[in-house]
């Protein structure tokens, strides 16, 4: 955080601000904005405030996905759901699929949304349990197998997150599924080459993430400047 | 929710005075409460002051849980476990382990809290991925071995929840891991009956759960009297 922003009001305040000038400098760059909710839940009851007012800085013509990674039984992650696309009105959503599909199924009830679930992260530990064989494939093929189907059992779509630091993975992957949304972070400040994820994720729908690699850009009074060009040189890095 | 509740007051009123009633009521018989925070994040942002004003009606010695189901890769991870014991100051959480280590360490670094790992859960879903053979065992146990490493070499300590429906593998859980500590719902309405649960719990330490059953004994004006018989039935059933 910008200490410029931190000496002259609250934290709640500094966040605000500094989402909401990283917000209008980006727009020209960005298709979407991912908010991840850990950020806001650290800050307590002004959290959810928070949030509410860097959604009403969306630009209307942009897509929002709210980073919630939930995961609950079916009738806890209707409330979750709840949330996210009613209280909330976000786009899309991010879900931890392990539970079962009782968990995920809330998710895809709302039409015109999409989910996008944890499928091949690019996180350190991903490895422990996602890579795990199960019939002579990893555990991640057979959840992306499963949350495709109910999928298409639903009003609303089923993407997938998945890692960009990885290009095999993501290869294979986008060659089993043709046509699903993915969510991929992981360029920039996770690794993974703009050009390298671009050639991996082919033609099917993609959504490209930098978080860190474009809100960091700059800790100075400059920072909505700085996020401005590296969102910019990002999104020409993918040549989009 | 009673509707006598809903009559005099607004929806987070009524939840805040639903949950404090029934928590004054069911104190003789309860070691722990359980907060599932579903059900206030769908009350947007006064949820989380009345999640605080809920947290603040709470006996001096019971036990507190964030069911929050978090996971998200370590830099997430590390505000979503601030947000739990810090912000709101709760003594444990539930935690999906699926993202891996980096995801579940930052939940493990706050000595005298405990972590509860989605590891074998109750729901309809629970079979689609958690039974699934890994190296000839179902993968929740892979996951169980896991955690239980990692929370060795944790200041934190790392438990379980455990549905309750299958005393068989609560059984097969308790020989492997005869220190862990099990949260275990799904006595009530999710099936599961008190004194099986607690054959198959064995001698280590446990937390059991029931939810529905003890908040929905009645819809009525008696709903805080209700729940009090419930959860000391519950009690005696457990025969603790």
């Amino acid at each position: 955080m910008p200490p410029h922003l931190l000496a002259s009001s609250t934290l709640p305040d500094a966040v605000r601000r500094f989402c909401t000038d990283i917000i209008h400098a980006t727009h020209e760059s960005a298709i979407a904005y991912k908010i991840n909710f850990a950020f806001f839940e650290a800050l307590g009851r002004e959290g959810h405030a928070v949030m509410e007012n860097v959604l009403a800085a969306m630009p209307s013509d942009v897509l929002t996905i709210a980073d919630a990674k939930r995961g609950d039984i079916g009738n806890s992650a209707g409330f979750y759901a709840r949330s996210a696309f009613e209280t909330l009105d976000f786009d899309s959503i991010t879900v931890s699929p392990y539970m079962g599909r009782d968990s995920v199924d809330p998710f895809l009830a709302y039409e015109g949304t999409c989910a996008f679930m944890l499928v091949r992260t690019s996180n350190p530990g991903s490895n422990d349990f996602q890579q795990l064989q199960v019939d002579g494939k990893p555990l991640y093929h057979r959840v992306a197998q499963k949350v495709s189907i109910w999928g298409k059992q639903s009003p609303g779509e089923a993407g997938f997150v998945v890692g960009a630091t990885d290009a095999r993975d993501l290869e294979a992957l986008r060659a089993t599924f043709p046509d699903t949304p993915f969510l991929i972070p992981g360029v920039g400040a996770q690794g993974g080459s703009a050009s390298d994820v671009m050639a991996a994720a082919g033609s099917g729908p993609v959504l490209i993430n930098s978080s860190r690699g474009v809100i960091y850009a700059s800790g100075g009074e400059d920072f909505a400047a700085a996020a401005a060009a590296a969102a910019e040189r990002t999104r020409q890095a993918l040549d989009v």
